[in-house]
């Protein structure tokens, strides 16, 4: 459980961050920083407004003794209990508790992995159709890129994205669950920045609907403009690279998804 | 206008800002000091998350050649073009530009009072019924306070309530307007600590619908519990203050409303 003592150093810790601010924050509210991510916490929705990971080979490859199965999600105590998500809150909700950052992205230590059943790296997802299938499928692509490439930094949130009404005017609208009124977001953003062998970047962006989705889609269906996931969150993405730096953005993928 | 070189030399801002914050931030996201106010900026609604006064009895009297007259509505251009509220999104919207940090609390200088234009400092209002009239009778009575007592320190910002719906969840929902999706709260609220002329401090707090009131309705009908407003905002407000110091805490008004 993450009340472990960590097995990593405070140099150690203070390297990781650096990795995974590199190009910079997408915002600076509520900052949390642990072992192989860090966090922005929207204390209004309850749920994270983006985490941020830094992805290397080393770090996605399983290691002994790290095991999913010895996790429990856990209440971000470092939060005031007036805004806090708790576990009573996604009970019976009929939502799962949604990684932002995977567990299976953190397969160093058993403390890495089990600091991201953290409340706070959690958003309520639809579970058969998205959290289990199509959203499983884009972080199994993300870990293969982790595999083949030197440095992979992939930035996950959440999205409240406006529909029309018969009216003609535009409404926001989303659930609130438990007594904490915990959101559901209406879609999930994922950005990637892909470090290749030769020091070549690529960038790509998905948004999915937290619904049900065709469990044969490819992930690639979900790319969508880096601007208007800019746009909807709130946020700039990896804004110290310059966009032309970009050798690839939102192209066709090499790996099999 | 606002391009007008400020009045006040830096030390008197430094000044001001350690007044306003003295009893604690509400929240440390993309913060904006003013000569007379500050705010917290909310990127994904295009609203503040709360905008933070500190009033004395010279700062609400009238001062020869500060006119709200002359006034503009003038873009934030410190925020990225991406989570700007601009004028065009309020144009044709049937909202009214409304004030947080009310122009008429700031009338030391034109300065002052034109800043509090900036859109920053607004949010789309209900006009007639709400912002023109009862939302409006609630900034008089915060100036009569001001008027009779040695501080006021007044938190103003935007509420997204959820309702239940027929189905027996609860659900968030708000307009957004213009291009740029600005956001439509569907109430306010104003936290108010008022320290009198022998040091004691009183706390008022209020929430309304972003609706049409009853004309008629006094302020007070509005006075809500403080945790309240902190869970649905996500804020806590004065925290440096310990409860147990409040005098009083949302009891009937002395002031005639
Ligand atoms: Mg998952
Ligand atoms: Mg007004």
């Amino acid at each position: 459980t993450s009340s472990e003592s960590p097995v990593v150093s405070v140099q150690q810790t203070a390297n990781a961050v650096q990795n995974m601010v590199k190009y910079g924050f997408p915002s600076t509210d509520n900052l949390r920083s642990y072992e192989d991510f860090m966090l922005s916490y929207d204390r209004r929705t309850r749920v994270p407004n983006w985490v941020l990971e830094h992805l290397t080979p080393e770090k996605v490859t399983a290691k002994e003794g790290v095991e999913r199965s010895k996790m429990q999600f856990v209440e971000d105590v470092s939060v005031h209990v007036y805004h806090r998500a708790t576990n009573k809150d996604y009970l019976k909700s009929g939502y799962d508790r949604g990684h932002m950052a995977a567990a299976a992205n953190h397969r160093q230590s058993q403390n890495a992995m089990a600091q991201t059943f953290t409340l706070s790296n959690i958003a309520p997802q639809v579970g058969e159709g998205f959290n289990r299938d199509v959203w499983n499928n884009l972080e199994k692509y993300v870990r293969a890129l982790a595999r083949k490439n030197k440095n992979v930094y992939v930035c996950t949130g959440p999205l409240f994205l406006p529909q029309y009404e018969p009216n003609g005017k535009l409404y926001v609208k989303y659930e609130v669950i438990g007594q904490n009124h915990v959101a559901v977001p209406t879609h999930f953003f994922k950005v990637v920045v892909v470090e290749n062998n030769t020091g070549q970047l690529e960038l790509q962006s998905y948004v999915m609907p937290n619904q049900v989705l065709p469990p044969d889609i490819k992930v690639h269906h979900y790319l969508a403009p880096l601007d208007m996931i800019e746009r909807a969150a709130g946020l700039n993405f990896f804004q110290n690279i310059p966009k032309e730096t970009f050798h690839k953005v939102n192209s066709p993928p090499k790996i099999k998804s």
